[in-house]
């Protein structure tokens, strides 16, 4: 997937707004619920930030162009970990490992039922 | 209310990016109901913008301390119009002039009943 | 240009934020200078809201795709008005009438130089 | 330092946008500084992002007061870490770990000199 910076993703300081590099790689993570038409709102439940590790080694700025690599790390009963890799021209610039668990729309905490790992399997 | 400006708020720019007074505004909105205790989701519907329009005169930057006069400039039977500046140290920056209409949950506009009135002309 | 809703652009009350609609468009017009290689930070100066007016018909929601339309309106010496449109599946939902100044990196005012007038009536 | 929750804050699953806690995080870090009547814009350099760690515990929601604390966790030659939690209600709901690197204005890293090290630990 890619992404293009614009001004609303910079600060002042010139570059990316250090968060929002976890907004670029949560689009591509709906990006994989929107092309099968679908939205990560499951009709039984949806996905929450459990818990994430991100390394930044490099500033994009205004008008890059970035791609995002995504794969699964682990599945777990109730959460998956993802590893999503963010490039700008072949060279990776930061890196997330996010862990998303799996809840009721009231917010507990809920087991993914098989249909919903095995969406989840060949979504990423 | 008073607004500090942190590095989210910015762009590359160096100032404030453009659409973030608009939030600036809302947060004034929104404190208005929080301070009775509320919140701008009322039991029959909430407000959504109709129509705005805004007048930039200075930019603000990382670190102002920015502060928002809020008034009721018409009520009307489904909506109202709020007329909204930011002063920085006393200078105008900027002016909202923003039409909030009433709908239900399921988006719909409806007539503000005579206790939402009442509660938007305690408000502003 | 398309774009796609996620949930970053969304709020509590299950559509688009309200001001976001202006993050769109203002993607729509830095898109437009980065198709040419360029941002829109010129050589001697950049682009400033000035003011806007707009109009919200009908909300977007999460996985929407929207389509910005963008036309010069008017062109004037120190600055430019354009009329940006959104549509959702054809169907207009939200107009941007924004005037932008031209100004220095000092942030002040500047008549646009022939080059820089050539340039907008070309991009727009 | 006391945080509301906002409208903008918020996404249409009803809670908090799991970045923006990081932002609300970095107002802490940043108003640090403004009280001293700076900004961390230091003469010499300023600070970026290097590496963090968040733990998400309980959701946020319109119109809550949250609480964040801030302490330093490890001073190094050219970097430091922070603990930062954020509490709703005396409730822990979110934790980051957060190394800032200290870097020139042009991007490259650099030792903290002992009058910014004195800064960083007066502040934190």
């Amino acid at each position: 997937m890619k992404i293009r910076v614009y001004y609303e993703d910079t600060d002042t300081g010139g570059v990316v707004y250090h968060s929002n590099y976890l907004n670029f790689c949560e689009r591509a993570r709906s990006e994989a619920f929107f092309k099968l038409g679908i939205t990560p709102e499951l009709k039984n439940g949806h996905f929450v930030a459990r818990k994430l590790e991100a390394d930044y080694f490099k500033a994009a700025k205004l008008g890059d162009t970035l791609e995002i690599k995504t794969e699964l790390f682990e599945m777990r009963s109730a959460s998956f970990t993802l590893l999503q890799t963010i490039f700008k021209e072949d060279k990776k610039i930061f890196e997330l490992k996010i862990t998303l668990a799996f809840i009721t729309f009231e917010g507990k905490p809920q087991r993914l039922d098989s249909k919903s790992k095995e969406l989840v399997l060949s979504l990423f």
